[in-house]
């Protein structure tokens, strides 16, 4: 889309990812393993990382003014669900999606 | 992502990229533009379009047992939007993205 | 909000209380008392719920040509949503959300 | 709803209240008076609002860790727009609403 610089456009699609990778294994592998993987600090890392990717790509999709600020929430978010999901095991799809969108918002938050 | 057939997973991103279109456009392009483009049924059509993309793509990753309800509504509305953007012009980007869109949703609905 | 109806006004807030029901239900209640309430079919139920009557809410406040449709749908996922918590038991107050949420809704859609 | 304080709880309502304030008036009188209504710095401001004002409810609903910060970041955005709107006239149910929310996340942020 010409109407976002490149970095801004890769932000996007990052969050998206994110947002796939988080909501997609939360609603699917968490509630169907069970035990750690529906405790609740862990699960709401989960909904919370999605949903302040879902924001964040909307915020740079507005071309808000205030979207470096989002953006740097959601790098901080990100980075902890990344560790989380490492910490249990059996989620690299959600750790590699949280690592790539933390430093495409850190970035972006620029 | 393995929780999800190819199809399903297909349409998750024709969502999201529809929503990126559909956003985008419609807070930079139309606005910049106004006249037309800002006619309240073109802009509402537009977020409209871009709000049931991004909320069937999140029943999607529910693993929802009415996804195929909100991909059915969610191929009617991107279809008019395509409509609408193709009868203004200086929009093939969100007309090709709607498009792609309903026609996965259509196969997601089966 | 003189922009609506008072019938689409009254809708939009059973919306948001059927919202805060599900989601804050889901995600305190449900999680910790996991079981039957973390049970996939179910949670899912939940969020779908949330997240139907936030883009129902929303669709409204777009003033959209397609909020009938979205009504209609909200009406559906409300109704069976309170059938399934009120079968679960303890969940009185998101069994009342939704019924008053389906009803709203169907009212909208007419 | 007993899973959250009462200060919490007021501050969901807060927040659905300028969402429903914002993306209301928004989508009908901004995009029908047009001109400054429609100016891209104000528009972004209203819908950036509403989005930022859902999210956050979202994230007490969650009973996110992160609450806090997203709470400060609403207050900050609902100051602006109060302001802006403020600034434009004839927007007092907006200002209004979004004073008050820019309050009641300061709160839930302590």
């Amino acid at each position: 889309m010409h109407a976002f610089s490149k970095e801004i456009s890769d932000c996007i699609d990052a969050c998206f990812a994110c947002q796939k990778a988080c909501m997609g294994l939360a609603m699917t592998h968490c509630l169907e393993m069970g035990g750690e993987h529906t405790a609740p600090q862990h699960f709401r890392m989960m909904i919370d990382c999605a949903a302040i990717c879902a924001t964040t790509a909307d915020f740079m999709l507005h071309k808000s003014q205030f979207h470096r600020e989002v953006c740097r929430l959601c790098a901080i978010v990100c980075s902890e669900c990344a560790e989380d999901c490492a910490r249990l095991g059996g989620m690299e799809e959600c750790v590699t999606a949280c690592r790539a969108c933390a430093q495409a918002c850190t970035q972006a938050a620029h």
